[in-house]
């Protein structure tokens, strides 16, 4: 007896060299027990007929700043570092924000990434909310994890408070089943000591480590004025390559010969294409990393980098953005579809657990409907064309269902979990008040 | 008496300088009566409330193969050459398409363009279906051009048959309000004294001449080998950019001084970023033209070279294409934003009649729903986001009415005036079939 069964979809697992089916899936226990072409024999507790939609893996979205979303189109047309200089001395306006707004920040980050297929998500935050912050991702129904910046913490207590500090966010984390993560320094702060402090740290705690890194050329310049190096070779140089696995977010300003050192070491990428074009910060070397083995998820960033949360607009993204860089084939539809999925859960070494539909693993996917006009025709079998169809074509809105451990966070559109409109009326209120109180010209308003 | 009201609106008129604000249009005789903020006094036959809602002016998509889009997926992954080489010597499929394929395939076209705030759009057929042609965009309620390819028909018969053959093509676009364009050669068929004739043609028979421009390295190519200059010079040094206003297609591979040389003669571009992106053409000179006051608009192409007709996507795509390119402020929000109305009207010489909401103008527009996560949080009045959301978060699919001449052609996402899945169907049946012809082999499938 399965729990939930569904059949007639056209079936997309994103296992290795798979093509895309029209069969059934069977869920038990909050995993896939059976995946199969045609019909699936056995009763199920729920049934449901998915002809005409696609069955895909729930996607993985490796870096997020939920904490922006209610600031959402702020600092258009603007660079990073014009960006810094505006807004950083208002704390990007992190001060401005209450615990209770950024939790409904969080909250309607988390909704969008739901309806737009994603069912796993890296929060990286910047104001930790403890209980708070956990309850915004655990009570979406949404898997995730949350990285917490660990800088301003050790530069307040030292190594000793670092462990203190952590330990009740480390097991509110695991209660809820949210991924704990702990935020490396910035290149700006690169200090040795202190980064093999964090990193022991995290190998001490069984946690990963993430690090935005060589995103743009004035952090890379950074490095080369005060360490006369590059931010990968000062990793390797100073054996810091090879204490935890890195996930390094962006990870842009990389030469040729650096990926080789990342390929041999444990490092892994979350790149987000579409906001690295916006604030035009440089193309990352993705078909390098990807002749080099080294896991690259995708990630779409915040509200004033990128505007959205939808991940198959990266994935148009990242295809489009290197066939004219590099070439009509630098990224294949296949390798794109990887990024968001298996090899998403791979950079949190979760693929084993998520990131395709095979049996055993978590019951994490998603429905897509494609009884429209943009995406037909959809041929399956002879010269089918349904990866394409995924990969350029669908957007986060042609998702219908998305599933959760084999339990319905969304259904035929509407979310299962939470309230959308009480979400999205608190978030809209956080981010008008708090841009109430400045004048717009202080804020800088590039011409539309 | 207004013939319909919409009030509550979050207008976006696209008019010079214009910001968004809440208010009411008018529609009478199918054309803007009245567009005010705050509610709009008299009575209305019909009376709509848009509260929630963005009201737009229906896009316009300057280049499109609706021929081809029953076709959609294949050629991913190869250049246009690689395209030509593999699909030239089967002519592209069109002979295995019948007539009444490719009428299911431009309103397959149509029906997508619609449903994604396209309200008039220029198709560039390759196979003339006379009365069919001007048929299949009449009946969805579209408003649009037909461009018909001439060198065949020049090849044929010489001036003489273009006059006989064109007349009857002429009057029946002319009576299903369908403007005819006429299609000129492209780079590697370039001959002064056939352009020559075209062009006077187009003068004296009032009708629009687009040309496939300055796309591809290898057109240009062939043309400094065997002319010894550039697509823009040939056409300077022969006076052929001074007899009729030229629409030049993608106009790509065009230098600063060239761009001088077409801001001073009429001549208008239409760029296809995401279809150049994916086939690596290059990057147009776009913030030059725009400086040169080159009127630019926006087109999607064929389902070989973008696979998707949703003008959203290039409106994002042009702006992060030339972020990474040309820097942040390369393009603005509202400058994207107007290639895909006001300028995209203008490149079609009927910006006094389309391409912005203004009393006299006709009464094309569209709703957008605003009521979803990806689109929260919408600001008005203060440091408002409402271009910014346009620009870089709303996709086709948040278009919920389209409006053409006050005539309702969707309505909460249901088409009015064709038959959906009719369409879809016979559209999905037509590409099925001509493939199932080929060994997908002989076709060449890059890895997906």
């Amino acid at each position: 007896m399965f729990d939930l069964k569904l059949e007639n979809g056209i079936i997309v697992t994103m296992e290795p060299g798979c093509r895309p089916f029209v069969g059934s899936i069977g869920v038990t226990d909050g995993r896939f027990a059976a995946v199969c072409e045609g019909a699936l024999p056995g009763e199920a507790r729920e049934r449901v007929d998915a002809a005409g939609k696609i069955i895909f893996p729930g996607m993985v979205n490796g870096h997020v700043h939920g904490d922006m979303t209610v600031l959402r189109g702020l600092g258009d047309g603007l660079t990073l570092l014009e960006q810094n200089e505006i807004y950083e001395p208002r704390r990007y306006f992190l001060e401005d924000l209450t615990k209770e707004d950024l939790f409904w920040s969080r909250q309607l980050t988390y909704i969008e990434a739901i309806m737009s297929g994603t069912t796993f998500l890296l929060e990286h935050e910047y104001t930790s909310l403890g209980k708070d912050s956990v309850r915004a991702m655990a009570e979406t129904g949404i898997r995730g994890g949350v990285s917490d910046d660990i800088q301003d913490r050790l530069a307040a207590g030292g190594a000793k408070a670092l462990r203190e500090d952590y330990a009740a966010f480390f097991s509110e984390c695991r209660e809820q089943g949210i991924l704990p993560v702990v935020s490396s320094l910035s290149e700006e702060f690169f200090d040795e000591e202190q980064l093999r402090l964090i990193e022991e740290f995290a190998r001490d705690s069984g946690v990963l480590i993430t690090q935005h890194f060589a995103e743009t050329d004035w952090r890379s310049r950074h490095i080369a004025e005060h360490f006369r190096t590059t931010p990968v070779r000062y990793l390797q140089e100073r054996g810091l390559l090879n204490i935890v696995p890195i996930i390094g977010s962006h990870a842009v300003q990389v030469d040729r010969e650096e990926v080789g050192m990342l390929g041999r070491a444990d490092f892994r990428v979350v790149n987000t294409p579409l906001c690295e074009m916006k604030i035009a910060d440089g193309v990352a070397p993705i078909p390098d990393y990807l002749a080099a083995g080294v896991p690259v998820g995708l990630g779409t960033d915040g509200g004033l980098w990128n505007n959205s949360n939808d991940l198959f607009r990266e994935i148009k993204g990242i295809l489009l953005l290197h066939a004219i860089t590099g070439g009509v084939r630098a990224v294949s539809a296949r390798q794109a579809l990887e990024m968001a999925t298996i090899q998403g859960a791979r950079v949190f070494g979760l693929e084993e657990e998520l990131g395709s539909i095979a049996v055993g693993k978590r019951a994490d996917f998603i429905t897509i409907d494609t009884d429209a006009p943009h995406l037909c025709p959809l041929r399956l079998g002879h010269y089918d064309n349904v990866l394409s169809t995924l990969a350029y074509s669908v957007t986060g809105q042609d998702v219908r269902d998305s599933y959760i451990g084999g339990r319905a966070v969304m259904r035929d559109r509407s979310l299962c979990r939470v309230d959308r409109k009480r979400i999205m009326e608190a978030a809209r209120e956080a981010g008008e008040r708090v841009l109430a109180r400045y004048d717009p010209r202080e804020l800088l308003r590039p011409e539309d």
